[in-house]
């Protein structure tokens, strides 16, 4: 069989990015030949060293080579030694938005082995999806400062919610929730206060219900959700959210499903324009960067969404498979290295 | 000893709040007069029933009523039979505003006896002090809708955040903080992307740790912090946060520290200028009302809040230890009233 091939653009990024990076493509090539594709990297030199060196965070070029792509993995980004925000928006939050990156995929599921902090849960009580949007709502940057550094400054920040972005994003969190079994969909937002933006979410969550009969609505306070993430979690099958909710609750939800260390995402744009983006939810963590102690299993299981976006379905699941069994027998080993948990999934990929 | 008269306004309000009411009312009663203070209650009919009722709800003259009093019990706001946020803004969010109630404080705290969710989390970990904003950020209202209820309509909301307001809760919190045994205080905002709004926070953060140079200031991104409640709440002592941010992270403290049944809270204008107003956090909750299963001690611990507010510090740490020993004792306890827990703590503050 002829394989696919693939460009797939890497850009590790600061901290422990390039880390668990190496450890994601390590797991890559090794499923690589059975699944159907090939892949050809190219590696990106972005974040907090080439700031210092170029002041240089995305360039106008680097940004087009990116669209000629057909995937990216990114590690992670920020530094402290950068102003806050500065990569984070100029970089991250800049290919999100140019690339069109309006579905934010966040998979919040409790594995069998992992260690969550909450008493009385079983993987079966934590199995959900977050929807996060992705490109707009309080992200935007619309806002502004006056009299900047007086006693009579004033900071605005805008949230901007069109019809064409929310309604996109609700269509893709139903077509998610039709293709579950427990076919529920919760729209969380903060109704009672944001009444504008809001307004607009449940005008298409309305909407849209009528398109899938199937599915169950279902309505919650971004207040209350995180409360019931901690002692009512099975309320959640799929969830849809605005930009700034979703960054919050997936946080919130990776702590519950066992850590930062274990959660997985896609910047997705569904439509095919440009390439998707996968990268683990977790920071550039630099406390502990260069030092082979950050978990590779968030980035491997970014890798996992990346394979399901290119279609590569059955491989995607080996790959989680073996991230399953690893995890199963972590609680009787001691600390591994970053890559040594990569080397132990790749070899299970492989075997 | 001749007792200090105070006005106290009771806003009973919709569902379960005439039942929490009633037994914070009881036990204040009860400790009243030996806290030199003799009450002197007006009673608001305000929330849904009047709604439907006559259309209002707060009317101008029943608001300058309210500037009259020393200060305000309110249960709880909201019922599904009125449109989402007609009650909560006409009514709770326009007392926060027009009673200029900038600090609306939220003791997040572990007591012995009450069941986290957590594992692994003893009550010396979970003990602080979120110190929302009240009076300005993403609740002003600010905002619109363009072309509504077309494919082009345009949602905003707007966050607005002035010096006057900024300094003013920055400036309380390094209070708390200062008063407290860690003297550590912590701004949460998400200064990476909402760089305007948490610009004017960190700036005054910085400016006032100048003159509280005992209190050791942080920084916690929102998202983190959430994750933080989970896994590591020791890292908290004082909170300081914007309105939404404030309100999302105090409920998730409300399910950490033993369920929103036992979360107080105090919305207050420091300067006295008009009365301030205890609260439960939880809201009406319609499906239990009526049916005495609601847990008053929320709004027995807003009764505390309210003591300490008015100076009476050794009654408020009477109720305080009441509430203490009740909770210690219900895991052997069968299913209590609302009217009984109320009881079985007046009982307690009287003997
Ligand atoms: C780094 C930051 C800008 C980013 C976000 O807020 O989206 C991160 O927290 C995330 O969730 O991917
Ligand atoms: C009812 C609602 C408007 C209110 C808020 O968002 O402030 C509530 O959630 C709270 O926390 O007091």
């Amino acid at each position: 069989m002829a394989s696919r091939n693939i460009r797939l653009a890497v850009i590790p990024g600061d901290g422990i990015g390039p880390e668990v990076v190496a450890e994601g493509l390590k797991v890559l090539e090794a499923v690589a030949p059975a699944s159907g594709l090939a892949f050809e990297q190219t590696t990106y030199d972005l974040g907090a060293a080439r700031w210092h060196r170029t002041g240089e965070v995305l360039p106008d070029s680097v940004l087009d080579e990116l669209r000629g792509q057909d995937a990216i993995l990114l590690g992670a980004i920020g530094d402290p030694s950068v102003p806050s925000g500065t990569l984070e928006r100029g970089l991250l939050l800049r290919t999100r938005f140019e690339l069109d990156h309006y579905v934010n995929l966040r998979p919040v599921k409790l594995l069998p082995g992992a260690a969550t902090p909450l008493a009385n849960v079983a993987p079966e009580d934590i199995d959900m999806v977050v929807v996060r949007e992705g490109t707009e709502g309080p992200y935007t940057g619309v806002g502004g400062v006056l009299r900047k550094g007086t006693e009579h400054e004033v900071a605005t920040q805008e949230s901007v919610n069109t019809a064409h972005g929310v309604e996109r994003i609700i269509r893709y969190a139903f077509e998610q929730a039709a293709a579950r079994p427990r076919r529920k969909l919760t729209l969380v937002h903060k109704d009672n206060v944001l009444t504008f933006a809001a307004g607009l979410y449940q005008r298409y969550l309305r909407q849209l219900a009528a398109e899938f009969p199937q599915v169950e609505t279902d309505y919650c306070h971004v207040d209350a959700a995180t409360m019931f993430f901690v002692n009512q979690p099975r309320r959640f099958d799929v969830i849809v959210t605005d930009n700034l909710f979703g960054d919050i609750i997936t946080d919130l939800g990776a702590a519950v499903a066992g850590g930062i260390g274990l959660a997985a995402s896609g910047n997705i744009n569904p439509t095919g324009a440009a390439p998707s983006m996968f990268e683990p939810v977790h920071g550039s963590a630099p406390d502990i960067a260069g030092q082979g102690k950050a978990d590779p299993t968030a980035t491997i299981l970014s890798v996992v969404m990346l394979l399901d976006h290119l279609g590569a379905a059955e491989t995607a699941r080996r790959v989680e498979q073996a991230v399953a069994d690893d995890l199963l027998e972590r609680p009787g080993l001691g600390a591994r290295s970053t890559s040594q948990i990569g080397d132990a999934i790749a070899k299970r990929v492989s075997g």
